[in-house]
C-alpha cells in the first residue's frame, strides 16, 4: 500500500467556480470537514490577491487542524522585481502556514504575451522565489502551470521550468493540466518521464474540460506520481477542477494505494455532501461513488442481476464510500422494485396480487402527472396507504386560503393564511401570518393541528426545494415541491406536484405531518402491545 | 480524418437515468434532433421489454429519418429456446429497423449466477441469435456486456464470446464496460488486443462509474475502435453512460477523427441543451464543452490572461462547440470582467471612475443578498441604469395583494391579484386571475400596464425558474426566481431574490416588462433620429 498524498484545493480553486462565494465562516467549516477526512493539504487560499483569505489564515492559527498541512498559494515573484520587495510573497508568508504552494509559469507563449516576461526571466522568478520559501523554512510545492500545453509547444523549455524549481530545492513538483485538453495517455507518459528525470515528489493537478480530470489524475499516479491536487466535489473554474472524492476512491479502493484512513473514506459520501452544502451547490446526482444515483438501479435487468449477486451490476461496495444502492420505483424497474418498497411497510404485499397491480397503476400514474418518489418514500408510503385503506384520517383541510400584499420600496409585509381543519368532528379555524405566504401556511397548518396533536411541535423542516417541471409554460407551469423533515431523531421527505407552488407546498406540507402522525401511532402501538404482554 | 461511427443510447440506455421517462412523443423529437446532428446510429429502444417503443418503432417507419440509422436493442435468444420461438427476437424483428445491436454475456460469474445457463449454452445463445439476425438481413452491433470484468476474470471466455458472435458474422464487436469501473490504460491495452485478433469492427460502450467514461472511450479509438457508443448528455443508469457530446468534440476537435459536419458539430451545444430539456433534466454547468460554465471565467488572471490570448486559458474555441465566453461578474473577477459588460450598453464608462467604483460595490452588494447576474444580464442594465440615474421610470408598483384559496379534494380555485400602478400621474387600479398566486401577478401586471404600453402584449414568458438559496431556512428560505422572455426577436433573463417566491417573482416580471420598454424606447429613437435625419 504506497502511499498518495492528497491537496484538496476547494478553498482556493475551488472558489473560482461559478456561483461559489465563500464567507470566512463557510471556509473555516470546510477546513475542519476536510481535517477530519484527513487530506494531507489543504490549499486555503491565495492571501496575495485575497484580503478575505488573510483572516481566514489568522482565525486558522488560533485552532489548528489536527490532520491537514494548511497551504497557501501565490504566484512567483513578479518580472524585475527581488523577492523581499514582492508584495505577493510578503503576503503569502504573512499567513503563517508550514507549506506554501508556488505557481509559475511553464508555458513559453504564457511568459511571452502573459507575463510579457524574457523566457530566462521566468526562470529567475522561479528559481528566486522556491528558494526564499526554502529559505523561510517552508515546504514547497512547485505548480507548474499549464506544464502540459507547455511540454506539448516547447519540451525543453517546460523542463526546463522545473529544473529550476527543481535545483532550488522544491519539496513537490506538480505539473498541472490548467486548461484541461490533455488525454491521459499523454498525461501518462510525460509524467512518467518527469519521474524519471526528477528525484523528488511529482504532483498532478488536473482541469475536467475534456472529461478527462479523474482519468489523468489516475493515470499520473500510474506513472509515478504521489501527490495529488483537486477539490472534493469537483469545484473549480469552467468545468471544474479533478474530482478529489473519485480520484480518491479510485486510488485507494480500486488501485490500492493509501490515501486516507479506511474508516474516513466511509463516510465520503456525506463528507461529499456537506462540503457542497456549504458551498450551496448540489452535489451531482450522477457524481461517481457519491451522487445520488451512484448506485440506484433501475432496468429491469439490472435490479434482478443486483439482487442475485451486487458484483455483478456494482464495480464498489457502496458501503465502502458511505454511499447506499437504491432499487428506484418506476415502470421501467418493473414491479419487483416498487413492491420491495412496499414491503418495508407492508410486508404481507403478494408479488401478483391484485393489490400490487393497483400500487403499480398508481405509481405509473403519478409519475405521469410529475411526481417522484425516489427520494420522496414518505409520500410514498402515505399515497400506498391510502390506495390500501389502511392511511388514518388524521385530519382534514376544508379550507386554506391566504393573502398576501406587497408595496414594493417598503419592508415586506407578512403574509396571512386562515386555516379550517376538522379532526374527530371537531372544527379548529384559526390563523397565522409568515414570511411568504408558504412559511404562513406552514405556520397555519401546524397552528390548528397542533391543538390536537402536541407532537407535531417537535417537527422540524430542514430542506425544502422547489423545481419547476415545464419552465416553458412560466408562471402556469407545474411545480414539484420536496420537503424534508425532522423530529430530531429521524428524517423523513415528502412530495407535492402541482401547477402552483401554494398546492404543491400545501401537499407536501400535510404529508410530512401525517407521516410523522403514522409514526408516532405506531410507536404508540408498540408500547401498549408491550405493555399487554407484560 | 479516418471516420469514428458514433451510436447514441439516449433512448435506450438514456431512458434508464433515474429521473427520465420519455413519452413516444418525446422519443420522436429526440430521434430528429439526433438525425440532424448526424449522428450514425440512434439506439432507440428494447421492443422486447417496452411496448411503448414498439409505437416508436412503427411511428418513426411513416417518417423515416435522414442521417441515422435506427437501431433496435435486444439479448441473445433464451437458454434452451430456439431463435424462432423467442418471443424477445420476434420483437425486435418486428420493430423493422435495417440494424440490430444484440447484447451477450462476456463474463462468466454474470452466465452462472444471473442466466444460471452452462458457459457453453450461452456461446449457443450468440451464435444462434447473431447468425439468425444475420440471415434476417439486418445489420448487427453486438454488444459484449461485461466484457472488460469478463477478461478480467476470464480472459479464455471473454474472447470466447467476442468469437462466436465473429464467427457468426457481426458486422460490429462492442466492448462494454457495462459497471463503469475500468481504468482507461486496461481498456486501451484490451481494446489493442481485441482489434488484433479480429479483423472486424471494434466498438467501446463506457459508464461512468468511475469518472472514466470519457477517457475509455477515447483511448479505445486511439487502440482501434471505430464505432463508440454513448448518450448524448450523458444519461443512463448510475452515474451514467460516456457522455458523446464530450467524446465526439474530443474525437474531433483534438484528435482530428471524422465523426458528425463540422456545421453540426458547431451545434453541438444547443443540440445538447434541447435534447435534456425534453428529457426534462438540467445540463450540469460544468459540462465539458458545451455546459453553461465550460468556457466561463472567473478568476482575476484568467479573465485577464483569456483577453490577452483566448488560447492561453481555453483548450478549444467556443464557437467550434457552439458555446460562447463568458466572463463572470464577481467579486473574484475583478473590475475589468464587470466593466466589460457595462459597456455594452454604456460604452462612455471609465475603468477608475467613481462610477465605476459604485457599480462594483453595487454588485458585491446584491451578490451577498443572493443575486446572481451572470445569465441575467437585462436585470443587471436596468441595476446599473438605476445607480447611474439613466433608467426610466415606466411605472410605480402602488399595490399588489394576491388572494388564494385552496378547498383540497375539489379543483383549484384560481387566484386573484389586484393591483395599483401608476404611470405618469394616471393611476390604474386592476384585477387579474390566475392558476395559482404567481400567474395570477403576472397578469395582473400586464393588464394594469398595457393600458399605457401596449408593446407589452408581444411580451410571451418561455422560461420561469426557481432556486430556493438556503434550502435549510425552509418554508422562510430565501428563493431567487430566473424569468426568460421574449418579444419574438429578442430573448432576455430577469432575476428577482427574496424571501418569498411571490416578491422575488414579481420583481423578475417587472424588470422583464422594464427591459422590454427600455428596449422599444431605445428602438423609437433610434426611428426618429433617423426621421430627422432625412
Amino acid at each position: 500500500m504506497s502511499k498518495v498524498y492528497l491537496l484538496d484545493s476547494t478553498l482556493r480553486d475551488g472558489a473560482q467556480s461559478v456561483g461559489i462565494s465563500f464567507s470566512v465562516q463557510d471556509k473555516l467549516k470546510i477546513a475542519r470537514i476536510l481535517d477530519e477526512l484527513q487530506v494531507d493539504y489543504i490549499e486555503a487560499g491565495n492571501p496575495g490577491s485575497n484580503p478575505k483569505d488573510m483572516e481566514f489564515f489568522e482565525r486558522l492559527r488560533e485552532h489548528p487542524l489536527r490532520h491537514s498541512r494548511v497551504t497557501a498559494f501565490g504566484a512567483t515573484r513578479k518580472k524585475n522585481t527581488p523577492v523581499e520587495q514582492d508584495a505577493n510573497l510578503r503576503s503569502l508568508l504573512a499567513a503563517g502556514t508550514d507549506c506554501v504552494c508556488i505557481f509559475g509559469k511553464s508555458w513559453d507563449v504564457h511568459v511571452t504575451d502573459i507575463l510579457r516576461a524574457e523566457l530566462s526571466e521566468n526562470l529567475s522568478m522561479i528559481r528566486d522565489t522556491v528558494r526564499y520559501m526554502k529559505e523561510k523554512g517552508k515546504e514547497v510545492v512547485y505548480d507548474a502551470e499549464h506544464f502540459f500545453d507547455g511540454y506539448r509547444a516547447n519540451p525543453d523549455y517546460a523542463l526546463a521550468t522545473l529544473q529550476a524549481a527543481y535545483d532550488s530545492g522544491a519539496d513537490c513538483l506538480c505539473l498541472c493540466d490548467t486548461n484541461g485538453g490533455s488525454f491521459p495517455d499523454f498525461v501518462q507518459s510525460v509524467t512518467a518521464l518527469v519521474k524519471e528525470r526528477f528525484p523528488v515528489a511529482i504532483g498532478i493537478h488536473a482541469h475536467d474540460d475534456a472529461g478527462m480530470a479523474a482519468a489523468n489524475s489516475v493515470l499520473a499516479v500510474e506513472a509515478g506520481a504521489t501527490h495529488v491536487q483537486g477539490t472534493l466535489a469537483g469545484f473549480g473554474e469552467r468545468c471544474g477542477n479533478a474530482n478529489l472524492s473519485t480520484v480518491l476512491a479510485n486510488l485507494q479502493l480500486k488501485l490500492k494505494y493509501d490515501c486516507v484512513p479506511a474508516e474516513a473514506l466511509e463516510r465520503l459520501t456525506s463528507t461529499v455532501h456537506e462540503v457542497a452544502d456549504i458551498s450551496n451547490i448540489s452535489v451531482g446526482k450522477n457524481m461517481p461513488y457519491v451522487g445520488a444515483n451512484a448506485f440506484a438501479h433501475k432496468g429491469g435487468m439490472h435490479v434482478d442481476g443486483v439482487m442475485k449477486n451486487s458484483l455483478t451490476f456494482e464495480h464498489v461496495s457502496p458501503s465502502a464510500v458511505g454511499n447506499s444502492r437504491r432499487v428506484m420505483m418506476s415502470e421501467v424497474a418493473g414491479r419487483s422494485a416498487i413492491l420491495e418498497k412496499v414491503k418495508g411497510f407492508y410486508p404481507e404485499i403478494k408479488k401478483d396480487s391484485e393489490e400490487a397491480t393497483k400500487i403499480i397503476d398508481m405509481v405509473k400514474h403519478m409519475e405521469h402527472q410529475g411526481y417522484q418518489f425516489e427520494g420522496a418514500e414518505s409520500s410514498f408510503e402515505l399515497e400506498v396507504r391510502k390506495l390500501l385503506g389502511t392511511r388514518p384520517k388524521f385530519f382534514e383541510l376544508q379550507m386554506l386560503s391566504v393573502v398576501d400584499e406587497q408595496q414594493p420600496e417598503t419592508h415586506k409585509k407578512p403574509s396571512f393564511a386562515t386555516i379550517k381543519v376538522l379532526v374527530c368532528d371537531q372544527l379548529e379555524i384559526t390563523a397565522a401570518e409568515g414570511i411568504g405566504p408558504v412559511n404562513a401556511i406552514d405556520a397555519a397548518l401546524r397552528k390548528a393541528l397542533e391543538v390536537f396533536y402536541p407532537e407535531i411541535g417537535e417537527i422540524r423542516l430542514t430542506d425544502y426545494k422547489v423545481r419547476v417541471l415545464d419552465s416553458e409554460s412560466a408562471t402556469a407551469a407545474k411545480v414539484r415541491v420536496l420537503i424534508e423533515s425532522t423530529d430530531g431523531h429521524e428524517y423523513w421527505t415528502t412530495v407535492g406536484v402541482a401547477v402552483d407552488i401554494m398546492q404543491a407546498s400545501t401537499h407536501a406540507l400535510m404529508d410530512s405531518i401525517e407521516y410523522k402522525l403514522l409514526k408516532s401511532q405506531a410507536k404508540a402501538e408498540i408500547v401498549s402491545s408491550r405493555t399487554e404482554t407484560a
